[in-house]
């Protein structure tokens, strides 16, 4: 078998079952090889960006690495963005970047670049294979790096030749991570500390924003008054009523502040300290108080949700009663306008028992996970690296992870036109994605940002920046142009007559919700 | 004045005129201080790899450097590829990314992430501006870093508190790059080499393809039998009946060994010698004769175009007679499926006197440019770095560099795919391009690839990943979504009729060519 084999089989082996990809020349032999070896998924993404966010939505939902295949360095760097939010999301990946030929890499031909430096910018560990036998050890290390705890970006570049060459066996099993064991000593430490009720907070982050862990958390809140609160990027929070609902951290900073008032004891679990998203002239960019002490209950790389259960055991806590808040089925008026808010009520209302939002709505947010909180249970996929462009491809890779659940993309205007190649990729693969597309026709953000900043507002140039409304971007015919039917709803009924056929069918659909803001 | 609008202050005073931008919260007092400072055209784009493709596109033409605005690590990371493009055509481009404040940078916030690492991917220098007071200096630094022959990417990173704080006055003027003189002995040198006539070449780069250039060029070869030769990837071409045409370098290797057969002497101009795009299993990556001795005219950073007019005046060289070879112009059946060539033949009958022509055909190139050689005079500006999503983001910069003459995107639909929010800003600012979309629904260079690197052809699940015909992109309704007016053409005879009306009228067109091939 040749290399390119070698690596597939060894991907595949050790339960790698998908590859987001965009190929080029020096991947052909890999492309070849999907026909010779059964067990890998290959869904084509029309930019290499929508391949990275895709891998991210996949490793968020199933807690394993996708692959992906992607073409030289200005392939790779094309990716580079959505790599950035899969690393703060903390998403496995194994990322195999083809390079040239080794006889040709030292004619500086129009494609070639350091490959291992647009690699270094976003993963964790890079490896280049040198000799085609060492392809099979090589990609056992490269997805052995990738599951490390919490979850890493891990980058194999591939000289072409090393693809063609004969290949030696396929590379080893690589043994699923095992995460340290809760150190219980710490665990009757911190008991301790939780006494002070109101007065100590526990932030939850990484994986632990799951059933488990929220029971955990819940139960620790109920018995002994402690506030529980959610880091706003982590990678998936399981929400929706009936579920314990830690507060997310805001995220401009003085909201976040005032969440954070009075608090002597902060413990993390799987977190890190709060700290606001941009730095602004007059606000402090760490958010808990001056004098508030730090814990860590587990760090990064640890099961903090193993932790919780721990501390919740030593807290002696009961069962957390959690009210079952719904949401009204008839709040809105159907003649009105469309709002976040509007929106909110009804995706809130409608929202399918076990679905998953992906959440790029930026300016919308607050307002529509108010109501989320009171939806069907489901699993909630928010922002993490800030980068714009992660909505559609996260949306995408989550619903080849779970085909069985309904997703629903929810996303901001601006940044869906950062990605919109996915949709191509959802109509070819018929993902069960329902895409929102909240047209403000605006980067809204950027009006309170603007101030914010000490900016004296916007002049007519400056104003002329933020408006992406000339021309209006037709989201209907765009969606149709990529194969997602798609339709406008311009009021609240239009809209829940939209959404509604959306949920009811299998199969991508957007909807362009004019918002009015 | 702050330190965004001194930055400001610096560019425009040393003559940047045009900044591409995608400006977010780091630097929204850029944006501001746009209304306080004449003299910048900000054109909004609404992905990054638009700006710098954009403002590739725009140094070919002026030969003077754009601005780039980007957001942060990751917004740098969206423009790289396009960077890598600029690089390779050796466009200046001074671009300005910017970071979260210095105050902020310790926490590892979401868009945190090592800016200066993305920008050495691309970069020959890379500044990152330690305190307010070296705003304006560091500005002209790195302007000057771009205008340094034979031109460069440079980029300067700010933190967003030296946008906001008070700094110095502006920086100081910029002086124009003075070239080095031609070494004369090295011209008389080589051209005793000339007499051997077709066992010598000529091989043109650089800013040497252009009528002074292939003017002495066509002279040396009409007198002395040398053959010669252009840099297929070469940043700008004039081209067109009635000018000297070199030979292109043929994009396959074993094309261009036959085009270079016999060659003792090579003298370089302004260009490396040449090497296939890439590597493959049994094809030599140099592709000129292995006893064939390699002469420099000009390096790359010396005026290749005043030492090829030396060395015309040395070898007694007298103007060239080129023939005018015209296309017919009825050539075509109306009725006939759409190929590459019936393209060809309508476009380069049809191409007005001075148009610019951005290539971006992949499969479809060769056969078009065939015809585009006895088309009317125009500039064309082909693929040079090889990361595909080049040629509308460099058309729209074209467009906004030479207002006044006509742009002609000829691109393959899965390069278009990956920059189409171009049209928006085309649209946006009426920008005068007549865009042809190559719609063959596949990625068809790959057929070609597949079998040159060795692997045995397509199985049906490889054959899934060239076919982008799954579902068809609708160009038409895509690039109306966009504000772009579109049209469909099916035969020869539609396309003539879009193509005309495309022409007929001043802002952006789009044609969608149903290529059979």
């Amino acid at each position: 078998m040749n290399g390119a084999e070698c690596l597939l089989r060894t991907l595949v082996a050790n339960g790698v079952e998908v590859c987001f990809m965009n190929p080029g020349t020096s991947e052909m032999q890999f492309v070849a090889a999907l026909d010779r070896v059964a067990g890998m998924r290959s869904v084509l993404c029309l930019y290499e960006g929508v391949c990275s966010g895709a891998a991210d939505g996949y490793a968020r939902m199933t807690g394993r690495p996708a692959a992906t295949l992607l073409h030289l360095g200005p392939g790779l760097a094309n990716g580079l963005s959505n790599f950035h939010n899969a690393r703060k999301a903390r998403s496995p990946i194994v990322s195999i970047v083809g390079e040239h030929s080794t006889q040709h890499q030292c004619y500086d031909a129009p494609l070639s670049a350091d490959i291992a430096a647009f690699a270094r910018t976003v993963a964790s560990e890079v490896r280049t294979v040198a000799a085609v036998s060492e392809m099979g050890a090589l990609a056992a290390q490269a997805l052995a790096a990738a599951v490390k705890a919490p979850g890493q970006i891990s980058m194999l570049v591939v000289p072409a030749d090393f693809s063609w060459s004969e290949a030696g066996p396929p590379g080893p099993s690589v043994p699923q991570p095992v995460l340290d064991a809760t150190d219980i000593g710490r665990v009757r430490q911190l008991a301790g500390s939780l006494h002070a009720g109101a007065a100590t907070g526990l932030l939850l982050g990484g994986r632990t924003l799951t059933k488990r862990g929220l029971e955990a958390a819940g139960r620790i809140a109920y018995s002994t008054g402690v506030r529980v609160f959610a880091d706003r990027n982590a990678a998936r929070m399981e929400s929706g009523r009936g579920r314990f609902q830690p507060q997310r951290i805001a995220y401009f900073p003085e909201q976040a502040i005032v969440q954070l008032k009075g608090l002597q004891d902060l413990v993390l679990v799987e977190a890190k300290a709060p700290v606001s998203f941009f730095g602004y002239p007059d606000q402090p960019s760490f958010l808990a108080p001056g004098d508030c002490r730090i814990h860590k209950l587990a760090p990064l790389d640890e099961d903090g949700t193993a932790a919780l259960e721990a501390l919740a055991a030593e807290c002696n806590a009961a069962p957390a009663q959690v009210p079952e808040e719904h949401g009204s089925a008839s709040l809105w008026d159907a003649e009105s306008a469309l709002t976040p808010d509007t929106v909110g009520t009804i995706v809130g209302t409608l929202l399918p028992h076990d679905a998953i939002v992906s959440d790029e709505m930026v300016s919308a947010s607050p307002a529509v996970c108010a109501h989320l909180t009171k939806a069907a249970q489901h699993d909630f996929l928010p922002v993490t690296g800030g980068s714009i462009g992660q909505g559609l491809p996260v949306a995408l890779g989550a619903a080849i992870a779970c085909p069985e659940r309904k997703v629903v993309a929810l996303e901001a205007d601006g940044s869906g036109m950062y990605t919109l190649q996915a949709l191509w990729s959802m109509a070819r693969e018929n993902a069960d994605v329902t895409v929102v597309i909240f047209a403000n026709s605006r980067y809204r953000i950027l009006d309170i940002e603007m101030k914010r900043t000490g900016a004296n507002g916007f002049g007519p140039v400056a104003e002329a920046m933020i408006d992406i409304g000339r021309p209006q971007i037709d989201w209907v015919k765009l969606s149709e142009s990529l194969g997602v039917p798609a339709t406008n709803a311009k009021t609240a009924g239009e809209f829940e007559i939209a959404f509604r056929a959306a949920l009811g069918v299998r199969g991508p659909r957007l909807i362009e919700a004019r918002i009015q803001s």
